[in-house]
């Protein structure tokens, strides 16, 4: 698209209230929002509450695709289910109480009745459930869907990485029994690594024993090592092997096979989790089926969530300079930067020509064609992050060449419009 | 897909608190709804909440892009902005007192901070546009998201047409003035009309003149004509002209140059709507711009509503017979329902290369490989109503053909594969 048209501006500063932490605490604010409001990705409408601006709204879709791919890959069926909640189906599972889950948002039908807004939905989906499944032909299948959750946290921080809105990927899988969970976890599991590389995650991301419930020893949570990481973990990096907090004790660690002394204490981001509920949900609400002999059985479910909008967080976090946002390709707004510089006839021409050929090969373009000083058009660009630069100049045209320059080096090559492109798809 | 693997069962009745209207009146029940929660396209969370299930999120999706495309022709730049509301927007435009929009579902934070959940976004996204718009070089632009709206209607009813949560595309433009204004809400309203064409609504829905404001004589209401709709209207078919309830008055069928006589009542659904805000928003909320003599002037903004859901509904009370569902071409889940009968090695193996030829061809099709009796799956077939059905069976591969029927018709043909997928395309 043309810079031109783009409704946002860059900003030079962050906002007074990113720049500190939001708790009012001493300490490092959040630099994924204070990158991405300056560079025109996202918006705060309040403490812990973002809006999505065009170029934000493109990363988070390449995101979500690339999250859907794998979960269609596993054969996950998506739906869409409500964020309005009704107290009984969470009174049956005993997490309707605010003693007992406190960060619920609550509300009012006119007359009166009590609703609540999603915080996750294993009880409304298990439920919903219960109406497409009588006999063990219908399982195993799972289901996902990226739908809002609301969670009042009292404190919001991190950026767009802890927030009181936020559109989660949740997976639940149901399964006839823990043989058929335990298989489908782990292919939910080699999905979850498959995404994490694929953001360009993968390398800073281990998949960590946390401790698990009634039905399974462990959970797991995915986490991405970062200084600005909540989460502390422990860390083996050459056998990619990672606990969490709770279950650093040395029974865990002699179960796992692992000696205190090598692992080392990371900060961490949790950027996804995986969890065997068993039949935790299916008991309390009554999804049952009927198995080969006759008998009525409660399903195995397990439970899989990933949150885009703190993996883009999580990105911004790690990819940073001190000139802005350095994008992975795959989840970058845009797959080139075309910036040109000066309007004579001849610079114009060769631009908008390069503009529509770029776009003809399918190649996703931000087109810098904007009456500005070519200082601000590369900090604008440095700040914006798109992976590869390609400059139109006088200069340039003069030899019938464009300038090409990847954000994450410092030099540039003069090429031709053919071997810029070739220099794009490898 | 493979029927076998979808988690959603048909049901030969609807659920009993759909098939009388919700609100305990006397009258006829909310066909959209029935029919869809018969065929497995959504499930009712609560009164007036939906879940949307693989087959109905497929319709949605679909309905969805085509208002997308349109929204991108006229230049819309899509964003996503957030449910949760701070009160002292709304309050200087008036519309947060409960006296004032009595349809607000209202929470707390932690804090006991008042929160709202959008009932729409024009105060937030005027608010907005406050940062990034300085300048008449900034101006025009339109802006668009496909968002949740919460709105605590009294009754629920009408089945996915009124609910008290939806998905709504709601575009707002932002011009200097009001012939910006005037020109961009002739384009919006002719990408409506398109999209109304597209989905299959294009010749029963109306273009409708409704009150306008303060700053436009009259506003559009798209009214689609149906017997089971909310609204009321007055038509000339052969003019392609109507008006609502609001404005049949004399003065305005005069000012209109309609005589009384020529317009007929009918019912109708409003499928979407558009209306210029002039200044308004822009006025309470700050949103100005410095002109090219210098001069601080407000932005003069429209907004352009359309619910998919809404849509998906109309498409449905309009769209049906005794048997189901029967979806137009460009918003069916899937083009063709393949349905096998028998288990023979012979007709496995025909059914099977032929879905796997159909996918090769980039055609989306629902593949009924089931072991139900040939009436199960052609009631089945009829209650879901993808437009075209191939059916395998010993007979037809005896001939080495597939029976080919549409959905409208009573007829089928029996046709080579290579015929039957011609006629798919044609």
């Amino acid at each position: 698209m043309r810079q031109s048209q783009l409704f946002t501006k860059t900003r030079k500063e962050a906002p007074s209230d990113e720049a500190r932490p939001n708790d009012g605490s001493v300490g490092q604010a959040s630099k994924n929002a204070q990158l991405l409001i300056r560079a025109g990705y996202i918006q705060k409408e309040m403490a812990g509450v973002y809006d999505y601006l065009p170029l934000g709204l493109r990363v988070f879709k390449k995101i979500e695709n690339i999250i859907r791919e794998e979960m269609d890959v596993i054969g996950g069926q998506e739906i869409f289910m409500s964020s309005l909640q009704e107290k009984e189906t969470w009174e049956k599972t005993n997490r309707w109480d605010d003693s007992m889950v406190d960060i619920w948002f609550k509300t009012k039908l006119k007359n009166d009745t009590e609703l609540g807004l999603a915080i996750t939905h294993e009880e409304p989906i298990t439920r919903m459930i219960t109406k497409h499944v009588q006999s063990h032909k219908d399982l195993p299948f799972s289901v996902y869907q990226f739908q809002t959750k609301f969670r009042n946290e009292i404190r919001a921080k991190s950026g767009i990485m802890r927030t009181r809105e936020f559109i989660m990927k949740d997976l639940y899988s149901f399964d006839k029994d823990q043989e058929g969970l335990d298989e489908f976890y782990g292919k939910a599991s080699d999905a979850y690594v498959r995404i994490f590389d694929r953001v360009g995650l993968g390398e800073k991301t281990y998949k960590t024993f946390a401790s698990g419930g009634v039905f399974s020893k462990y959970s797991h949570e995915f986490q991405t090592i970062c200084d600005t990481g909540e989460d502390v973990i422990y860390v083996n990096e050459n056998k990619k092997i990672a606990i969490n907090k709770e279950v650093n004790t040395d029974e865990v660690l002699s179960d796992l096979g692992i000696s205190r002394d090598e692992l080392v204490e990371r900060k961490a981001i949790e950027v996804g989790n995986i969890f065997k509920l068993g039949t935790r949900f299916s008991d309390a609400l009554g999804l049952l089926y009927v198995d080969e002999s006759g008998e009525k059985k409660p399903v195995v479910m397990g439970s899989y969530g990933i949150g885009p909008g703190r993996l883009m967080g999580t990105i911004v976090e790690l990819y940073s300079d001190d000139k802005g946002i350095v994008w992975p390709k795959e989840v970058a707004p845009f797959a080139v930067h075309l910036v040109r510089l000066g309007d004579s006839e001849a610079v114009v021409k060769f631009a908008d020509d390069l503009y529509t050929d770029i776009r003809k090969q399918g190649v996703e373009v931000l087109y810098d064609d904007r009456p500005l000083r070519a200082g601000e058009k590369f900090a604008d660009s440095d700040l914006i992050g798109i992976p590869v630069r390609f400059v139109v100049s006088e200069k340039t045209v003069a030899e019938g060449k464009v300038e090409v320059k990847f954000r994450t080096d410092n030099d540039s090559e003069l090429l031709t419009a053919e071997q810029a492109m070739d220099k794009l798809k490898n």
